[in-house]
Protein backbone atom coordinates (compact mmCIF):
# COMPACT_ATOMS: atom_id res chain seq x y z
CA UNK A 1 0.00 0.00 0.00
CA UNK A 2 1.01 3.87 -0.65
CA UNK A 3 -0.71 6.77 -0.16
CA UNK A 4 0.19 10.22 -1.08
CA UNK A 5 -1.62 13.42 0.70
CA UNK A 6 -0.71 16.33 -0.83
CA UNK A 7 0.04 18.70 1.54
CA UNK A 8 1.28 22.39 -0.65
CA UNK A 9 0.94 22.56 -4.71
CA UNK A 10 1.85 25.89 -5.33
CA UNK A 11 5.06 27.86 -6.61
CA UNK A 12 6.74 30.47 -4.60
CA UNK A 13 3.95 32.42 -3.23
CA UNK A 14 1.07 31.41 -1.21
CA UNK A 15 -1.37 32.15 -2.83
CA UNK A 16 -5.57 31.54 -3.39
CA UNK A 17 -5.25 29.62 -0.24
CA UNK A 18 -2.44 27.64 -1.89
CA UNK A 19 0.74 26.80 -0.38
CA UNK A 20 4.16 25.95 -1.23
CA UNK A 21 5.44 22.16 -2.52
CA UNK A 22 5.26 19.54 0.55
CA UNK A 23 3.59 15.96 0.33
CA UNK A 24 3.64 12.90 2.22
CA UNK A 25 3.92 9.25 1.28
CA UNK A 26 2.15 6.66 3.63
CA UNK A 27 2.83 2.78 3.86
CA UNK A 28 1.26 0.68 6.78
CA UNK A 29 3.81 1.73 8.97
CA UNK A 30 5.63 4.60 8.19
CA UNK A 31 5.08 8.32 6.38
CA UNK A 32 7.67 9.76 4.05
CA UNK A 33 7.91 13.90 3.83
CA UNK A 34 8.88 15.00 0.35
CA UNK A 35 10.07 18.97 0.67
CA UNK A 36 8.68 21.03 3.10
CA UNK A 37 7.40 24.70 2.31
CA UNK A 38 6.67 26.82 4.95
CA UNK A 39 3.66 26.26 6.74
CA UNK A 40 3.77 22.34 6.38
CA UNK A 41 3.59 21.21 10.35
CA UNK A 42 0.46 22.96 10.37
CA UNK A 43 -0.97 21.28 7.36
CA UNK A 44 0.50 17.77 9.27
CA UNK A 45 -2.19 18.68 11.96
CA UNK A 46 -4.94 19.58 9.64
CA UNK A 47 -4.69 16.60 7.57
CA UNK A 48 -3.94 14.17 10.71
CA UNK A 49 -0.93 13.00 9.38
CA UNK A 50 0.74 11.57 12.61
CA UNK A 51 3.92 13.21 12.88
CA UNK A 52 5.76 10.12 14.56
CA UNK A 53 5.31 8.05 11.27
CA UNK A 54 8.08 10.10 9.84
CA UNK A 55 11.68 8.94 10.02
CA UNK A 56 12.62 10.20 6.65
CA UNK A 57 12.41 13.58 4.92
CA UNK A 58 13.24 14.21 1.56
CA UNK A 59 14.38 17.69 0.49
CA UNK A 60 14.29 18.28 -3.21
CA UNK A 61 16.77 21.16 -3.50
CA UNK A 62 17.22 24.57 -1.22
CA UNK A 63 14.52 26.98 -2.78
CA UNK A 64 12.51 28.38 -0.36
CA UNK A 65 9.20 26.88 -1.25
CA UNK A 66 10.34 23.49 -0.45
CA UNK A 67 11.92 23.92 2.66
CA UNK A 68 11.26 27.09 4.81
CA UNK A 69 8.58 24.97 7.06
CA UNK A 70 11.38 22.32 7.86
CA UNK A 71 13.46 23.99 10.99
CA UNK A 72 9.87 24.81 12.20
CA UNK A 73 9.07 21.16 12.00
CA UNK A 74 12.09 19.84 13.42
CA UNK A 75 12.21 22.08 15.89
CA UNK A 76 8.13 21.28 16.84
CA UNK A 77 9.29 17.42 16.62
CA UNK A 78 11.72 17.82 19.27
CA UNK A 79 9.17 20.11 21.92
CA UNK A 80 6.67 17.47 21.42
CA UNK A 81 9.11 14.95 23.08
CA UNK A 82 9.79 12.79 19.81
CA UNK A 83 12.87 10.24 20.74
CA UNK A 84 13.42 8.47 17.14
CA UNK A 85 15.74 8.92 14.72
CA UNK A 86 15.21 11.11 12.20
CA UNK A 87 16.95 11.01 8.86
CA UNK A 88 17.02 13.84 6.14
CA UNK A 89 18.10 13.44 2.68
CA UNK A 90 18.82 16.48 1.43
CA UNK A 91 21.04 19.00 -0.34
CA UNK A 92 24.42 19.24 1.78
CA UNK A 93 24.31 23.61 2.53
CA UNK A 94 20.95 22.80 4.43
CA UNK A 95 22.68 20.62 7.43
CA UNK A 96 24.98 24.14 8.45
CA UNK A 97 21.65 26.32 8.01
CA UNK A 98 20.00 23.93 10.43
CA UNK A 99 22.67 23.70 12.78
CA UNK A 100 23.06 27.53 12.81
CA UNK A 101 19.85 28.03 13.22
CA UNK A 102 19.45 25.57 16.21
CA UNK A 103 22.72 26.85 17.77
CA UNK A 104 20.91 30.57 18.16
CA UNK A 105 18.52 29.67 19.75
CA UNK A 106 20.37 27.05 22.49
CA UNK A 107 18.35 24.31 21.04
CA UNK A 108 19.39 20.77 21.03
CA UNK A 109 16.97 18.28 19.76
CA UNK A 110 15.91 15.37 21.79
CA UNK A 111 16.00 12.90 18.92
CA UNK A 112 19.24 12.10 16.53
CA UNK A 113 19.03 13.56 13.13
CA UNK A 114 20.61 12.07 10.60
CA UNK A 115 22.03 14.37 7.79
CA UNK A 116 22.45 12.70 4.11
CA UNK A 117 23.58 15.03 1.70
CA UNK A 118 22.29 13.65 -1.76
CA UNK A 119 24.96 13.92 -4.44
CA UNK A 120 24.58 11.83 -7.57
CA UNK A 121 21.75 9.52 -8.40
CA UNK A 122 20.58 6.23 -7.09
CA UNK A 123 19.31 4.36 -3.85
CA UNK A 124 19.52 6.70 -1.01
CA UNK A 125 17.26 4.75 1.53
CA UNK A 126 16.22 1.33 2.17
CA UNK A 127 13.39 0.91 4.76
CA UNK A 128 10.82 -1.45 5.53
CA UNK A 129 9.26 -1.34 2.65
CA UNK A 130 10.35 0.80 0.30
CA UNK A 131 13.79 1.69 -1.22
CA UNK A 132 14.44 5.16 -1.81
CA UNK A 133 16.28 6.30 -5.25
CA UNK A 134 16.82 9.82 -5.98
CA UNK A 135 17.61 11.32 -9.89
CA UNK A 136 18.30 14.96 -11.27
CA UNK A 137 16.17 17.09 -12.64
CA UNK A 138 17.54 20.06 -14.70
CA UNK A 139 16.68 23.31 -12.72
CA UNK A 140 18.28 26.51 -11.68
CA UNK A 141 20.20 25.25 -8.59
CA UNK A 142 20.68 21.77 -7.74
CA UNK A 143 17.60 19.59 -7.96
CA UNK A 144 16.46 16.26 -7.35
CA UNK A 145 13.49 13.86 -7.88
CA UNK A 146 13.01 10.76 -5.71
CA UNK A 147 11.08 7.59 -6.54
CA UNK A 148 9.60 5.14 -4.09
CA UNK A 149 9.61 1.64 -4.93
CA UNK A 150 8.11 -1.20 -2.88
CA UNK A 151 9.75 -4.14 -1.79
CA UNK A 152 8.86 -7.32 -3.64
CA UNK A 153 5.97 -8.77 -1.38
CA UNK A 154 6.11 -11.82 -0.18
CA UNK A 155 4.41 -14.97 -2.05
CA UNK A 156 1.07 -16.23 -0.31
CA UNK A 157 0.91 -19.58 0.52
CA UNK A 158 -2.41 -21.78 -0.89
CA UNK A 159 -3.41 -23.60 1.63
CA UNK A 160 -5.55 -26.00 0.17
CA UNK A 161 -2.23 -26.94 -2.20
CA UNK A 162 -0.27 -26.93 0.78
CA UNK A 163 -2.82 -29.28 2.35
CA UNK A 164 -3.18 -31.37 -0.48
CA UNK A 165 1.02 -31.93 -0.59
CA UNK A 166 1.57 -32.41 2.98
CA UNK A 167 3.87 -29.63 3.06
CA UNK A 168 4.85 -28.79 6.94
CA UNK A 169 4.45 -25.71 7.90
CA UNK A 170 8.17 -25.10 8.69
CA UNK A 171 8.87 -24.59 4.97
CA UNK A 172 5.89 -22.18 4.80
CA UNK A 173 8.61 -18.90 4.72
CA UNK A 174 11.34 -20.52 2.10
CA UNK A 175 7.66 -21.19 -0.47
CA UNK A 176 7.17 -17.79 0.37
CA UNK A 177 10.47 -16.33 -0.86
CA UNK A 178 9.99 -18.53 -3.94
CA UNK A 179 11.73 -21.88 -3.27
CA UNK A 180 10.58 -24.78 -4.64
CA UNK A 181 9.97 -27.90 -1.89
CA UNK A 182 10.87 -31.39 -2.42
CA UNK A 183 8.88 -34.24 -0.89
CA UNK A 184 11.14 -37.17 1.25
CA UNK A 185 10.95 -38.88 -2.09
CA UNK A 186 12.58 -36.84 -3.87
CA UNK A 187 9.50 -35.58 -5.99
CA UNK A 188 10.23 -31.75 -6.73
CA UNK A 189 6.94 -29.41 -6.38
CA UNK A 190 7.54 -25.95 -8.01
CA UNK A 191 6.89 -23.38 -5.57
CA UNK A 192 4.21 -21.55 -8.49
CA UNK A 193 2.21 -25.07 -7.72
CA UNK A 194 1.39 -24.21 -3.73
CA UNK A 195 2.07 -20.05 -3.63
CA UNK A 196 -0.04 -17.47 -5.29
CA UNK A 197 1.22 -14.14 -6.69
CA UNK A 198 1.91 -11.25 -4.40
CA UNK A 199 0.74 -7.91 -5.48
CA UNK A 200 3.16 -6.41 -7.94
CA UNK A 201 5.24 -3.71 -6.21
CA UNK A 202 4.06 -0.29 -6.71
CA UNK A 203 6.01 2.67 -7.20
CA UNK A 204 5.87 6.54 -6.58
CA UNK A 205 7.88 9.20 -8.71
CA UNK A 206 8.53 13.03 -6.92
CA UNK A 207 9.79 14.76 -10.21
CA UNK A 208 10.70 17.97 -8.16
CA UNK A 209 11.00 21.33 -10.23
CA UNK A 210 12.49 20.79 -13.74
CA UNK A 211 13.00 22.45 -16.93
CA UNK A 212 11.40 19.94 -19.65
CA UNK A 213 14.05 17.49 -20.98
CA UNK A 214 12.89 14.16 -22.48
CA UNK A 215 15.75 12.04 -20.38
CA UNK A 216 13.64 12.64 -17.57
CA UNK A 217 11.42 9.74 -18.50
CA UNK A 218 14.08 7.47 -19.17
CA UNK A 219 14.70 8.05 -15.56
CA UNK A 220 11.35 7.55 -14.13
CA UNK A 221 10.13 4.61 -16.62
CA UNK A 222 7.11 2.64 -15.87
CA UNK A 223 6.19 4.23 -12.36
CA UNK A 224 2.65 3.75 -11.39
CA UNK A 225 2.36 7.69 -9.62
CA UNK A 226 4.23 10.46 -11.35
CA UNK A 227 4.12 13.64 -9.79
CA UNK A 228 5.33 16.19 -12.25
CA UNK A 229 5.54 20.31 -11.83
CA UNK A 230 3.45 22.33 -13.71
CA UNK A 231 4.21 25.44 -12.88
CA UNK A 232 2.40 27.26 -15.82
CA UNK A 233 0.14 26.80 -18.69
CA UNK A 234 1.08 25.57 -22.32
CA UNK A 235 0.81 29.25 -23.71
CA UNK A 236 4.12 30.19 -21.32
CA UNK A 237 6.49 27.72 -22.67
CA UNK A 238 9.33 30.29 -22.90
CA UNK A 239 8.55 32.06 -19.48
CA UNK A 240 8.86 27.97 -18.09
CA UNK A 241 12.21 27.65 -19.98
CA UNK A 242 13.79 30.74 -18.65
CA UNK A 243 12.79 30.10 -15.30
CA UNK A 244 13.67 26.06 -15.57
CA UNK A 245 10.02 25.01 -15.15
CA UNK A 246 8.07 23.15 -16.79
CA UNK A 247 4.35 23.22 -18.53
CA UNK A 248 1.08 21.68 -18.63
CA UNK A 249 1.61 19.63 -21.82
CA UNK A 250 5.61 19.45 -21.11
CA UNK A 251 4.58 17.51 -18.29
CA UNK A 252 2.09 15.22 -20.07
CA UNK A 253 4.56 14.51 -22.40
CA UNK A 254 7.00 13.05 -19.43
CA UNK A 255 4.52 10.82 -18.61
CA UNK A 256 3.23 9.64 -22.12
CA UNK A 257 6.93 8.70 -22.97
CA UNK A 258 7.81 7.00 -19.90
CA UNK A 259 4.95 5.02 -19.91
CA UNK A 260 3.61 5.56 -16.23
CA UNK A 261 0.10 4.73 -15.55
CA UNK A 262 -1.02 7.88 -13.94
CA UNK A 263 0.26 11.77 -13.60
CA UNK A 264 -0.38 14.30 -10.82
CA UNK A 265 0.07 17.98 -11.70
CA UNK A 266 1.26 20.67 -9.15
CA UNK A 267 3.26 23.48 -8.19
CA UNK A 268 0.67 26.45 -10.07
CA UNK A 269 2.41 30.05 -10.16
CA UNK A 270 0.27 32.12 -8.03
CA UNK A 271 -0.91 34.12 -11.05
CA UNK A 272 -3.60 31.96 -12.01
CA UNK A 273 -6.41 31.66 -9.83
CA UNK A 274 -8.18 28.86 -10.99
CA UNK A 275 -6.96 25.09 -11.83
CA UNK A 276 -9.33 23.50 -14.50
CA UNK A 277 -7.31 24.77 -17.47
CA UNK A 278 -4.27 23.08 -16.01
CA UNK A 279 -6.16 20.04 -15.79
CA UNK A 280 -7.63 20.31 -19.54
CA UNK A 281 -4.60 20.99 -21.17
CA UNK A 282 -2.60 18.07 -19.53
CA UNK A 283 -5.39 15.48 -20.72
CA UNK A 284 -4.81 16.36 -24.32
CA UNK A 285 -1.93 14.74 -24.02
CA UNK A 286 -2.00 12.33 -20.77
CA UNK A 287 -5.78 11.44 -19.98
CA UNK A 288 -4.87 9.80 -16.73
CA UNK A 289 -4.29 12.99 -14.82
CA UNK A 290 -5.18 14.59 -12.23
CA UNK A 291 -4.56 18.28 -10.43
CA UNK A 292 -2.65 17.46 -6.93
CA UNK A 293 -5.06 19.42 -4.63
CA UNK A 294 -4.54 19.85 -0.71
CA UNK A 295 -5.94 17.57 1.06
CA UNK A 296 -6.35 15.17 -1.59
CA UNK A 297 -4.94 11.59 -0.99
CA UNK A 298 -4.03 9.24 -4.08
CA UNK A 299 -3.84 5.82 -3.41
CA UNK A 300 -0.83 4.25 -5.42
CA UNK B 1 -2.03 57.38 14.91
CA UNK B 2 -0.71 54.31 16.01
CA UNK B 3 -2.40 51.33 15.22
CA UNK B 4 -1.01 47.79 16.15
CA UNK B 5 -2.46 44.44 14.38
CA UNK B 6 -1.99 41.58 15.38
CA UNK B 7 -0.92 38.53 13.44
CA UNK B 8 0.39 35.97 15.24
CA UNK B 9 -0.48 35.08 19.12
CA UNK B 10 0.72 31.52 20.21
CA UNK B 11 3.48 30.29 21.76
CA UNK B 12 6.35 27.29 20.21
CA UNK B 13 3.81 25.38 18.70
CA UNK B 14 0.79 26.43 16.63
CA UNK B 15 -2.53 25.10 17.93
CA UNK B 16 -6.26 25.80 17.85
CA UNK B 17 -5.50 28.19 14.72
CA UNK B 18 -3.34 30.33 16.89
CA UNK B 19 0.11 31.02 14.84
CA UNK B 20 3.56 32.00 15.98
CA UNK B 21 4.35 36.00 17.35
CA UNK B 22 4.08 38.35 14.98
CA UNK B 23 2.63 41.82 15.14
CA UNK B 24 2.45 45.33 13.08
CA UNK B 25 2.22 49.00 14.45
CA UNK B 26 0.77 51.01 11.61
CA UNK B 27 1.27 55.20 11.63
CA UNK B 28 -0.20 56.76 8.94
CA UNK B 29 2.43 55.64 6.63
CA UNK B 30 4.25 53.25 7.45
CA UNK B 31 4.26 49.87 9.24
CA UNK B 32 6.61 47.98 11.43
CA UNK B 33 6.74 44.17 11.66
CA UNK B 34 7.43 43.04 15.47
CA UNK B 35 8.33 39.26 15.14
CA UNK B 36 8.05 36.74 12.43
CA UNK B 37 6.97 33.36 13.41
CA UNK B 38 6.36 30.93 10.33
CA UNK B 39 3.11 31.77 8.22
CA UNK B 40 3.30 35.55 9.00
CA UNK B 41 3.27 36.67 4.99
CA UNK B 42 0.38 34.43 4.93
CA UNK B 43 -1.42 36.39 8.06
CA UNK B 44 0.29 39.74 6.18
CA UNK B 45 -2.44 38.92 3.55
CA UNK B 46 -5.33 37.68 5.36
CA UNK B 47 -5.13 40.96 7.52
CA UNK B 48 -4.69 43.10 3.90
CA UNK B 49 -1.37 44.67 5.34
CA UNK B 50 0.23 46.49 2.35
CA UNK B 51 4.01 44.33 3.05
CA UNK B 52 5.67 47.58 0.82
CA UNK B 53 4.44 49.84 3.56
CA UNK B 54 6.98 47.99 5.86
CA UNK B 55 9.95 49.24 5.61
CA UNK B 56 11.54 48.30 9.23
CA UNK B 57 11.21 44.90 10.49
CA UNK B 58 12.16 44.18 14.74
CA UNK B 59 12.89 40.54 15.92
CA UNK B 60 13.16 40.40 18.89
CA UNK B 61 15.27 37.05 19.78
CA UNK B 62 16.25 33.99 17.92
CA UNK B 63 13.69 31.29 19.24
CA UNK B 64 12.03 29.70 16.24
CA UNK B 65 8.39 30.53 16.87
CA UNK B 66 9.55 34.84 16.58
CA UNK B 67 11.37 34.47 13.28
CA UNK B 68 11.10 31.44 11.23
CA UNK B 69 8.46 33.51 9.03
CA UNK B 70 11.34 35.74 8.34
CA UNK B 71 13.39 34.43 5.33
CA UNK B 72 9.79 33.58 3.58
CA UNK B 73 8.96 37.19 3.89
CA UNK B 74 12.11 38.46 2.95
CA UNK B 75 12.54 36.41 -0.36
CA UNK B 76 8.49 36.64 -1.36
CA UNK B 77 8.87 40.57 -1.31
CA UNK B 78 11.96 40.14 -3.44
CA UNK B 79 9.63 37.83 -6.17
CA UNK B 80 6.80 40.43 -5.79
CA UNK B 81 8.89 42.81 -7.30
CA UNK B 82 10.12 45.16 -3.67
CA UNK B 83 12.68 47.80 -4.50
CA UNK B 84 12.60 49.90 -1.72
CA UNK B 85 15.41 49.35 1.43
CA UNK B 86 14.68 47.61 4.17
CA UNK B 87 15.87 47.51 7.60
CA UNK B 88 16.16 44.64 9.81
CA UNK B 89 16.76 45.12 13.67
CA UNK B 90 17.61 41.45 15.21
CA UNK B 91 20.05 39.56 17.04
CA UNK B 92 23.80 39.69 15.22
CA UNK B 93 23.76 35.37 14.14
CA UNK B 94 20.12 35.92 12.09
CA UNK B 95 22.82 37.94 9.46
CA UNK B 96 24.90 34.74 8.56
CA UNK B 97 21.58 32.55 8.73
CA UNK B 98 19.77 34.71 6.42
CA UNK B 99 22.81 34.78 3.76
CA UNK B 100 23.01 31.02 4.02
CA UNK B 101 19.83 30.67 2.66
CA UNK B 102 19.83 33.48 0.09
CA UNK B 103 23.07 32.06 -1.39
CA UNK B 104 21.95 28.20 -1.48
CA UNK B 105 18.87 29.41 -3.58
CA UNK B 106 21.76 31.51 -5.64
CA UNK B 107 18.97 34.58 -4.81
CA UNK B 108 20.31 38.24 -4.88
CA UNK B 109 17.36 40.06 -3.21
CA UNK B 110 16.53 43.03 -5.79
CA UNK B 111 16.23 45.30 -2.90
CA UNK B 112 19.05 46.15 -0.36
CA UNK B 113 18.26 44.65 3.27
CA UNK B 114 20.58 46.77 5.88
CA UNK B 115 20.78 44.69 9.04
CA UNK B 116 21.31 46.13 12.30
CA UNK B 117 22.76 44.18 14.75
CA UNK B 118 20.57 44.75 18.46
CA UNK B 119 23.41 45.13 21.27
CA UNK B 120 22.12 46.85 24.53
CA UNK B 121 19.64 49.18 25.11
CA UNK B 122 18.87 52.65 23.86
CA UNK B 123 17.37 54.36 20.41
CA UNK B 124 17.50 52.00 17.83
CA UNK B 125 15.51 54.05 14.51
CA UNK B 126 14.41 57.40 13.78
CA UNK B 127 11.93 57.18 11.66
CA UNK B 128 9.54 60.30 10.55
CA UNK B 129 6.54 59.68 12.42
CA UNK B 130 8.54 57.69 15.04
CA UNK B 131 11.68 56.71 17.05
CA UNK B 132 11.95 53.29 18.80
CA UNK B 133 14.24 52.13 21.36
CA UNK B 134 15.08 48.26 22.46
CA UNK B 135 15.67 47.22 25.85
CA UNK B 136 16.79 44.12 27.17
CA UNK B 137 13.98 41.17 28.82
CA UNK B 138 15.58 38.21 30.52
CA UNK B 139 15.26 34.94 28.88
CA UNK B 140 16.82 32.11 27.97
CA UNK B 141 18.58 33.01 25.28
CA UNK B 142 19.13 36.78 24.28
CA UNK B 143 15.92 39.09 23.96
CA UNK B 144 15.13 42.59 23.18
CA UNK B 145 11.68 44.00 23.94
CA UNK B 146 11.10 47.66 21.82
CA UNK B 147 9.14 50.56 22.36
CA UNK B 148 7.53 52.64 19.58
CA UNK B 149 6.96 56.38 20.76
CA UNK B 150 5.65 58.79 18.38
CA UNK B 151 7.72 62.11 18.02
CA UNK B 152 6.00 65.39 19.27
CA UNK B 153 3.32 66.53 16.84
CA UNK B 154 3.53 70.67 15.76
CA UNK B 155 1.31 72.91 17.78
CA UNK B 156 -1.90 73.81 15.40
CA UNK B 157 -2.49 77.34 14.39
CA UNK B 158 -5.55 78.83 15.64
CA UNK B 159 -7.15 80.43 12.51
CA UNK B 160 -9.32 83.12 14.26
CA UNK B 161 -6.03 84.49 16.51
CA UNK B 162 -3.48 84.85 13.89
CA UNK B 163 -6.10 86.84 12.06
CA UNK B 164 -6.64 88.84 15.05
CA UNK B 165 -3.08 89.25 15.40
CA UNK B 166 -2.57 90.17 11.38
CA UNK B 167 0.64 87.49 11.88
CA UNK B 168 1.76 86.72 7.94
CA UNK B 169 1.54 83.35 6.91
CA UNK B 170 5.73 82.98 6.59
CA UNK B 171 5.38 82.73 10.72
CA UNK B 172 3.05 80.06 10.61
CA UNK B 173 6.03 77.04 10.74
CA UNK B 174 7.50 78.97 13.22
CA UNK B 175 4.40 79.08 15.51
CA UNK B 176 3.91 75.42 14.91
CA UNK B 177 7.39 74.48 16.45
CA UNK B 178 6.45 76.26 19.59
CA UNK B 179 7.95 79.70 18.87
CA UNK B 180 6.09 83.36 20.17
CA UNK B 181 5.68 85.76 17.77
CA UNK B 182 6.97 89.89 18.33
CA UNK B 183 4.84 92.65 16.17
CA UNK B 184 6.67 95.31 14.61
CA UNK B 185 6.09 97.45 17.38
CA UNK B 186 7.81 94.99 20.20
CA UNK B 187 4.97 93.03 21.69
CA UNK B 188 5.12 89.82 22.42
CA UNK B 189 2.46 87.44 21.42
CA UNK B 190 2.74 84.13 23.34
CA UNK B 191 2.76 81.08 21.19
CA UNK B 192 -0.26 79.43 23.80
CA UNK B 193 -2.40 82.86 22.44
CA UNK B 194 -2.49 81.69 18.96
CA UNK B 195 -1.95 77.87 18.80
CA UNK B 196 -3.36 74.86 20.01
CA UNK B 197 -1.86 71.92 21.22
CA UNK B 198 -1.28 69.17 19.21
CA UNK B 199 -2.57 65.20 20.33
CA UNK B 200 0.19 64.49 22.95
CA UNK B 201 2.46 61.46 21.55
CA UNK B 202 1.21 57.75 21.60
CA UNK B 203 3.61 55.14 23.01
CA UNK B 204 3.67 51.12 22.69
CA UNK B 205 5.72 49.05 24.58
CA UNK B 206 6.54 45.29 23.30
CA UNK B 207 7.88 43.21 25.94
CA UNK B 208 8.82 40.12 23.82
CA UNK B 209 9.18 36.79 25.62
CA UNK B 210 10.12 37.10 29.73
CA UNK B 211 10.70 35.88 33.18
CA UNK B 212 9.15 38.14 35.27
CA UNK B 213 11.23 41.07 36.76
CA UNK B 214 10.23 43.81 38.25
CA UNK B 215 12.74 46.22 36.39
CA UNK B 216 11.27 45.55 33.48
CA UNK B 217 8.60 47.93 34.80
CA UNK B 218 10.90 51.09 34.69
CA UNK B 219 11.82 50.51 31.29
CA UNK B 220 8.22 50.94 29.78
CA UNK B 221 7.32 53.22 32.68
CA UNK B 222 3.66 55.25 31.23
CA UNK B 223 3.53 53.88 28.01
CA UNK B 224 -0.24 54.08 26.68
CA UNK B 225 -0.53 49.96 25.51
CA UNK B 226 2.14 47.42 26.82
CA UNK B 227 2.36 44.31 25.21
CA UNK B 228 3.55 41.37 27.66
CA UNK B 229 3.64 37.84 27.39
CA UNK B 230 1.57 35.64 29.43
CA UNK B 231 2.84 31.56 28.25
CA UNK B 232 1.15 30.53 31.45
CA UNK B 233 -1.96 31.17 33.94
CA UNK B 234 -0.82 32.00 37.28
CA UNK B 235 -1.18 28.15 38.46
CA UNK B 236 2.11 27.51 36.74
CA UNK B 237 4.17 30.49 37.79
CA UNK B 238 7.11 27.58 39.02
CA UNK B 239 6.56 26.07 34.68
CA UNK B 240 6.63 30.00 33.90
CA UNK B 241 9.88 30.94 35.87
CA UNK B 242 11.47 27.33 34.99
CA UNK B 243 11.45 28.07 31.08
CA UNK B 244 12.30 32.41 31.15
CA UNK B 245 8.25 32.93 31.05
CA UNK B 246 5.29 34.97 32.97
CA UNK B 247 2.22 34.13 33.72
CA UNK B 248 -1.19 35.72 33.70
CA UNK B 249 -0.66 38.38 36.79
CA UNK B 250 2.93 38.80 36.42
CA UNK B 251 2.12 40.55 33.53
CA UNK B 252 -0.66 42.57 34.73
CA UNK B 253 2.06 43.23 38.25
CA UNK B 254 4.22 44.59 35.52
CA UNK B 255 1.29 47.15 33.59
CA UNK B 256 0.53 47.95 37.11
CA UNK B 257 3.95 49.02 38.12
CA UNK B 258 4.55 50.51 35.17
CA UNK B 259 1.43 52.88 35.52
CA UNK B 260 0.47 52.12 31.42
CA UNK B 261 -3.16 52.44 30.14
CA UNK B 262 -3.93 49.50 28.44
CA UNK B 263 -2.57 46.02 28.56
CA UNK B 264 -2.31 43.37 25.97
CA UNK B 265 -1.19 39.84 26.82
CA UNK B 266 -0.66 37.03 24.12
CA UNK B 267 2.20 34.24 23.38
CA UNK B 268 -0.11 31.46 24.67
CA UNK B 269 0.76 28.15 25.66
CA UNK B 270 -0.06 25.53 23.04
CA UNK B 271 -1.56 23.17 26.34
CA UNK B 272 -4.57 25.86 26.37
CA UNK B 273 -7.13 25.71 24.02
CA UNK B 274 -8.97 28.46 25.24
CA UNK B 275 -8.06 32.01 26.57
CA UNK B 276 -10.99 33.61 28.72
CA UNK B 277 -9.11 32.06 32.13
CA UNK B 278 -6.09 34.22 30.64
CA UNK B 279 -8.27 37.89 30.49
CA UNK B 280 -10.18 36.84 33.89
CA UNK B 281 -6.42 36.27 35.59
CA UNK B 282 -4.77 39.23 34.59
CA UNK B 283 -7.74 41.53 34.74
CA UNK B 284 -7.91 40.89 39.06
CA UNK B 285 -4.45 42.82 38.83
CA UNK B 286 -5.15 45.45 35.75
CA UNK B 287 -8.78 45.77 34.76
CA UNK B 288 -7.26 47.29 31.47
CA UNK B 289 -6.13 44.57 29.88
CA UNK B 290 -7.35 42.60 26.55
CA UNK B 291 -6.62 39.44 24.94
CA UNK B 292 -3.89 40.09 21.30
CA UNK B 293 -6.86 37.84 19.83
CA UNK B 294 -4.79 36.89 16.06
CA UNK B 295 -7.11 40.00 13.26
CA UNK B 296 -7.58 42.19 16.15
CA UNK B 297 -6.39 45.90 15.69
CA UNK B 298 -5.50 47.95 18.75
CA UNK B 299 -6.00 51.97 18.31
CA UNK B 300 -3.05 52.93 20.56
Amino acid sequence: MLALTILGNNSAIPAFGRHPTAQVLQTQDEAYLIDCGEGTQERLSEYKVRRNKINHIFISHLHGDHYFGLIGLLTSMGLLGRVNDLHLHAPAPLQQIIQLQLDAASTVLPYTLYFHSLGGEGPIANDKRVWVECFKTVHRIDCWGFIFREKKNPRHIDPEKVKTYEIPSTYYEALQKGQDYITKKGTIISNEEVTIAATPPLSYAFCADTLYTESLAEKIKGVDLLYHETTYLKDLHERAAARYHSTTIQAAEIAKRAGVKKLLIGHFSSKYETLDEFLAEAKEVFENTELALEGSCFRV
